[in-house]
């Protein structure tokens, strides 16, 4: 069986891979054409197994493989294909190509599952593109709202509901639901830190999901000015009053995890106005963006209010304003104990243990647990980080973890809550 | 005379400006051809004066009225019409208009100064198109190398050399030299500061120009990761970096003002790689430049000396790797005593009392003094900064700072030192 499973993912890796913007690394913005080709190579690898493909109005993709007993609630797996620029050959790819090897194993061995098995590729997970969290896992479930539809792509400016339209979809029909009836949902998906390759472990069950605090636009004006001229009180330097800001939240962030509470801070996508720069001037202007992540709202509230504290504290001594544009929100999210206990059983079969671990970064799993599915993930061994060109993973790592889903499934009904 | 004064200068002031690369502001880079035109513009006022025009082989332009005494050093009297991107409408432009106007007023009035009078309109003064200090000034001098004319303007990634010689110059024969023999040089400039703007003065005379030390490409390379992914031990953030760094230098720069020696601090060009970045990635990689200024070499010396121990710090601490690329200096260069004196008796006898003051940016009254010549600067009054599309400068400040050379020519070889 795993040859059968090795080979499925090797190729659904590459196919999908093969398409995309240029380098470095691979980029599918969502919805885009480039996005709608990758779902087209497992519309035909799907259909080649005979299995059924239906895509609903937000263009999400289903091919289902029936099972047994067609009245229990089936099980979903799958992840995305969207990337962000320049993003890594696994970020999304892994989870799809583990859920087609996953089917394949049943098509090819002969064995119909105890339930329908339905290989699920969402659309839109990365929200780089799209100010908007799971949009296309929560279009599918009739949880995307019109003002959401409105967001506009970071890199075309045009809006989700164009785009979802340009690529075949209707978007009117998202609005009017009712969406997917709960089931389950299991997402493979590649770590994007580095705990399991630190402990040498090939995968983990993901017990909950961080949520997220951003502000996407801010920028800072001060006053442009020659380098040599204003004394050093009379400036409102941008880039000075960022770097105060940067390091009074790299304070706070120490402070947060000596408490031993959850937190990450990010600081990015910093651009001094640099075309209109030159070293002879102090900088009137810096763009920057915040990503705030925890397990815990009340963390990110309080790291929210310090934020703008200090910003208050930086206005007053630097004389720069600070514009932070609006925050969006993902709220942290627990996912299912009882499917997470059913996997931990399939690998215990099968000889692993494997850790529960949080994730830091959101997935459609967790849109799929806020609508309320049983929805748990399996995490993949990663030594180079997510969303770069050099992303890490070791195939082997995720055909084991494909066999022990495909345990965990065969035992249905059997053990435990299911 | 002042009416004469005032209408040149703003007749001049417009015509530059109206040569421009798209706004906001005014650009002309250093040897381009938008400064060639800017040039004509003087070349095509002085012809009408019938003054005497001609062009070096570094493509400065030189318009001289002959004075009574012929064999009497001369007194070269301009500035420059190369701008920053996106720069002011005064910075350089002011201390040419000036110059025309000034020969304009003896002309007018029939009134034929002590000694000659040379309006000069120096190249390539901004050093943010090519990495070279008063590049123009210094072909005039015969002070440049065969390396320096190697160096690649920042916008075209061509030579200095190729640009002299497309613009009609002659890079051979600049080397050849001898250059300019000694003589005396006065350039009329805005203020890069608001010292005067403060302490409601129309001008100062400067005694002296700060030197400076600038790494103009600087990077640091860390580790593109998930923002919700490594945990903060694990991270390479190059933002965090950067960050230490400015807030390490702004203290430095602190102590350095509490022992009453001078200096600035400037970081720009600040980019996080923005068209890879995205919020949910911690940035691998960030570029900047940074650029010191004190009229001191010891004072540089030991901030750039601070300025690497703190960099070995962060490098230790954070996982990064800082390159500084190469490192540029400009020397402090005192002005003419002398020179400040005789205008400040012209200055005098017109009832102002001008403040002697350091000039924090360079200029080209510096390349002047370090090959021999008696150099002075008067600044002009500027309420918003330099090298910036609101530059502020009043004409009446100008036309009196005119009318106040007028008054120390017309007696030259009278009083004091000339």
């Amino acid at each position: 069986m795993n040859s059968v499973i090795r080979e499925t993912i090797d190729r659904l890796i590459d196919r999908v891979n093969a398409i995309s913007d240029v380098g470095p690394g691979f980029t599918r913005p969502s919805y885009s054409r480039l996005e709608s080709q990758a779902h087209a190579v497992v519309a035909e690898e799907a259909g080649a197994l005979g299995l059924e493909v239906t895509r609903d109005a937000g263009l999400n993709l289903f091919a289902r493989l029936p099972g047994r007993d067609r009245s229990a609630p089936a099980i979903y797996v799958g992840s995305h294909l969207d990337t962000v620029s320049m993003g890594g050959a696994y970020d999304g790819q892994a989870g799809v190509s583990g859920a087609v090897a996953l089917v394949t194993a049943f098509v090819k061995s002969g064995e119909q599952p105890p339930v329908d098995i339905v290989v699920t590729v969402t659309r839109a997970e990365e929200s780089v593109w799209f100010p908007v969290s799971y949009a296309g896992s929560r279009a599918a479930l009739g949880r995307l709202t019109a003002q959401e539809l409105q967001a506009k792509r970071s890199d075309t400016g045009r809006t989700l509901y164009d785009h979802i339209e340009e690529e075949g979809g209707r978007p009117e029909e998202i609005l009017a639901g009712p969406g997917l009836a709960p089931a389950r949902f299991i997402e493979l998906h590649i770590e994007q830190g580095a705990v399991l390759d630190n402990a040498k472990e090939p995968f983990g069950i993901v017990s909950g999901v961080r949520g997220g605090l951003r502000y996407r636009e801010a920028r800072i004006d001060g006053i442009w000015a020659h380098s040599g001229g204003p004394a050093r009180c009379e400036r409102a330097d941008a880039v000075f009053a960022l770097a105060d800001l940067i390091v009074g939240m790299d304070r706070c962030w120490e402070e947060t995890l000596a408490r031993s509470q959850d937190l990450t801070v990010t600081f990015g996508r910093v651009d001094a106005a640099s075309s209109e720069h030159a070293f002879a001037k102090v900088p009137g202007r810096v763009d920057f963006c915040v990503d705030l992540r925890s397990d815990a709202v009340s963390v990110l509230d309080e790291l929210d209010s310090l934020f703008r504290a200090q910003i208050d504290k930086i206005e007053k001594a630097r004389g720069v304003r600070f514009d932070l544009g609006a925050q969006s929100r993902s709220q942290p999210t627990k996912l299912s104990a009882a499917l997470g206990d059913q996997i931990a059983r399939g690998a215990s079969r099968l000889g692993y243990s494997p850790r529960r671990m949080l994730s830091g970064g959101g997935h459609d799993a967790a849109a799929f647990a806020q609508a309320g599915w049983d929805s748990v993930m399996m995490f993949l061994r990663n030594w180079n980080g997510s969303h770069n060109p050099d992303e890490g993973m070791d195939p082997a790592d995720l055909a084991a973890a494909v066999e022990v889903v495909h345990a965990a499934i065969r035992d249905d009904g059997k053990g435990g809550d299911y």
